[in-house]
C-alpha cells in the first residue's frame, strides 16, 4: 500500500492569495490552471481526469459543489472530474485521490484544482453553523475556530510552563518568510511586540496569530514518473501521501487524546514516514509546509510530526531551528499565517510550494539543499490530517 | 486505463428508503454499514480506507461534509476517509474513487458509505438556491429540477410526436417493480390513469413522474478479486466504472446538445462499454438501474446508453421491452421513481441492487439470467453522469 515513486508532479500554479475582489471563483481557477498547464507543457486534451478541491461550496453560492464547477471554466468536458471535501485537508486529499488514479493506471495525466472564494460572503454563513450544531456542551456555545485552538494553547502553556512568546515567534517567523513570497496574502513582516499587543481574538491568540480569510486558487498536474521523465527534467516525485481521520477535540477529545496535539496528524505522519521509508523525520526531511492556522497549531505540529520531542515544540521555534536558515525550515512560504488560507486551495498551494522549493526556484525564500519536503494539512475540529512527502528524482 | 477485473464487491447493505423520521443521518449510515459488513464477513479493523458520499451536507446541518462524518458513527478512526460530492452522481463517484484506490494497491479493503438526510429540512434550503444562482435568463427565474426536466419532455414530445403516455408508462413500470422491493420508499403500484391524472408538478410531469425526496443510506465493501475469491463465492466483479462531466442543459445547452438527451450519459456509456469490452449494449447487458429522477429521464437514458436507437426510447417502454419480464429489464428495484432518491446514497443503492440481482437474491423482483448489470447516475443540470458495469465472476 504505497504511492512511493508511482506518481510525479510536472506542473504547478498558484494565484496570489488575498482579497481578490476583482476575481471570481472561476477566474482564480483559470489563472492557477493556466500557470500549471504552461509549467507542465501539456495540452488540455491530454488531461484524462481531474479533481476539484473546494471545502465550503455553500459559502460562495454553491460554486464548487461538483466536478461541473471545474469543467465549465476550464472547458474540460467529456472526462471524469470528482469534487472532494475534507475540511481544511480538502486540497491535499484531492491530490491524494488523483494520485491513486494515476497509480492505478486510470489516468495518464490528472489535474487537481484547489479554489475557495471566501471574501465576498459573510463569515457567519456556515462555518459557525457547523460548530454550533455539534451539540457539545462547551463547543456548541458559539465557540469558533480561534476559540477552540485558543484552548489548546492555554493547555499547552499550563502543561509546559511557557508564556505567549514562542507562539508569537511563529507569527514573526512566518510573516517574515511571507514577506519574501509574492503570492502571500500579507506582504509585510511583523515584530514580536506587534503580535503580542495586537487585538485579542481569543485569548491567548491575537490577531496576528490567526490565519486570515482569503480568496485563492492553486493547481497541480500529475502523471507517472515514466511519462514525466520523457517530458521534462524538473519533475518532482511523490514519496508518500497519507490521510487520517481521528476524533479531534470535539465532541469526545477527552477519550482520545490529551489535547496537547492531534492524533490525526500523528497518524498521518506515521503512515507517510512508513510509506516513504523515513526513519528519522528530523534528519531526513529538509523543509516542511505545515498547517499553521493558528500559531499554537504549528508548535504542536512540530511535535506531532516528530520534528522534535513532545513538549519541545516551543523550543523548536524559540531557538530558531524552524527558521528559513534553521536546521529544518518550516513554512518558508509564510504558511497560512502570512500566505492566507483559501481552504480548498491550501493543500494544493503547499504542493506548489514544495515543488517550487525542490526545483530551487523559490527566490528569496529558497531553502538551501531542498531535496525532500513535507506538506501537512489539518482540518475540522482537529479530526482530519493529511501528509505528503515529495522529493527530487535525483 | 481500466478497472476491469481489478476490483470485486464482497458486501452490500441498504436501509429502507423513505421518510425515516426515526433515524438520523448517523443511524442510517450505521444500519447500511452493518448489513454490508455482515455480508462481507470482515472486521472493522480490516478496512484500510473509506469514501463518504453525501451530496448536500448544507441541507442537513452540515453532516457529511468531511470524512469525519463517517469515522465518528462507525468508529473508523486512524485511516483515510474522503468525502466526495458530484450532484446526483455522488454515490457512484465515491465507489469509483474507492475502486481506483484498491486497483492501485492503496487499500486491500475499502468501504463506501452513501447517505442523505433530506426529510427533516425544508426543501428550499439549498437546491433552489443553486438553480437560481446560475444567472441563466430563463433557468434563473426559479426553475426547479422538475421544471428543467419538464422542458426536456415537451421538446421530446414535439420532436417525435408522442403524448404523455410512454412517460406515464415508465412510472407504472417502476412503481410495479418497487412494490416488490421491501426497501423502496413507495410500496404500491400505480395505474396509468393515476399517473396521468395526478397533480401537475411541472407540465407534463405529474406527481407520480417525479422521484420523491427521501432519507436513506447504502453501503458497499470492495477488495481485489484475488482476496474476494479467497473469502467467498458470491463476490461480484467490476467490469467498468466511468464518469463524464459535460455541459448539461444550463447555461449553454444550445451550444452542446439538442436537449433530447444528455451528452454526459452518452460519454459515460461509451467510456464504460469500451472499458468492459462491450460492443452491443442491448445484447450484452442483462439488466440496468438507470437514473429515472423523472420519467422523461429514463426514456432518454435508453437512447443515451444505446439500449435502443435515438427516438425509439418511448417505444422501448411502451412495448414492454424494459419491463421486469422484458428483453432488457430497467430499474427492477423500482428506480428512483419508487425507491426514492437520498442523493448521495442512490449510486451506492444501485450497486446494492446490481449485486443482489447478480447473486440471484432479489426475490420477487429477480431478473432472469442476470449475469451482467449496468448502473447509471445522472446529476446536476444533466452535466454529470456515471456508469458502472458489474458482472458475475463465472
Amino acid at each position: 500500500m504505497s504511492l512511493k515513486d508511482k506518481v510525479a508532479i510536472i506542473g504547478v500554479g498558484c494565484t496570489k492569495f488575498g482579497e481578490n475582489f476583482n476575481l471570481d471563483y472561476k477566474d482564480m481557477l483559470v489563472d492557477s490552471y493556466t500557470e500549471a498547464m504552461e509549467d507542465a507543457g501539456i495540452e488540455p486534451k491530454d488531461i484524462d481526469a481531474a479533481w476539484l478541491a473546494t471545502a465550503f461550496p455553500d459559502m460562495a453560492h454553491f460554486e464548487g459543489n461538483s466536478g461541473s464547477s471545474l469543467a465549465e471554466p476550464l472547458n474540460l468536458y467529456g472526462r471524469p472530474i470528482t469534487h472532494v471535501t475534507n475540511y481544511c485537508a480538502t486540497g491535499m486529499d484531492a491530490v491524494r485521490n488523483a494520485a491513486m488514479a494515476v497509480a492505478s493506471g486510470n489516468a495518464r495525466f490528472a489535474y487537481i484544482g484547489g479554489v475557495e472564494k471566501m471574501r465576498d460572503v459573510g463569515p457567519r454563513e456556515s462555518l459557525i453553523a457547523q460548530v454550533v450544531k455539534t451539540g457539545h456542551p462547551v463547543v456548541g456555545k458559539g465557540a469558533t475556530a480561534p476559540g477552540m485552538f485558543a484552548m489548546l494553547e492555554t493547555r499547552y502553556m499550563a502543561k509546559y510552563g511557557v508564556d505567549r512568546t514562542p507562539f508569537a515567534e511563529v507569527s514573526v517567523k512566518n510573516h517574515a518568510n511571507g514577506s519574501l513570497n509574492p503570492k502571500a496574502h500579507f506582504g509585510r513582516p511583523v515584530t514580536i511586540e506587534a503580535v503580542l499587543n495586537a487585538p485579542m481574538i481569543a485569548y491567548p491568540l491575537s490577531l496576528y496569530e490567526c490565519t486570515p480569510v482569503s480568496d485563492g486558487s492553486a493547481s497541480a498536474i500529475i502523471t507517472t514518473p515514466e511519462i514525466a521523465k520523457s517530458l521534462k527534467k524538473d519533475y518532482i516525485l511523490v514519496k508518500a501521501m497519507s490521510l487520517s481521520i481521528d476524533a479531534g477535540y470535539t465532541p469526545q477529545f477527552d477519550k482520545y487524546n490529551e489535547f496537547l496535539g492531534f492524533k490525526a496528524t500523528q497518524n498521518a505522519g506515521v503512515m507517510a514516514y512508513k510509506e516513504a521509508g523515513i526513519k528519522n523525520p528530523h534528519d531526513e526531511i529538509d523543509f516542511a509546509e505545515v498547517h499553521d492556522c493558528f500559531t499554537i497549531t504549528e508548535v504542536v505540529n512540530y511535535e506531532d510530526l516528530q520534528f522534535c520531542r513532545r513538549g519541545d515544540g516551543w523550543k523548536f521555534v524559540h531557538e530558531g531551528r524552524s527558521s528559513l536558515q534553521g536546521e529544518l525550515p518550516v513554512n518558508p512560504s509564510g504558511g497560512l499565517q502570512s500566505s492566507g488560507h483559501p481552504i480548498g486551495a491550501t493543500g494544493v498551494r503547499m504542493v506548489y510550494e514544495l515543488v517550487t522549493q525542490l526545483r530551487g526556484k523559490a527566490g528569496k525564500r529558497q531553502v538551501k539543499n531542498a531535496r525532500v519536503g513535507l506538506a501537512h494539512n489539518l482540518g475540522g475540529p482537529g479530526s482530519v490530517a493529511s501528509v505528503a512527502i515529495l522529493a527530487r528524482p535525483d
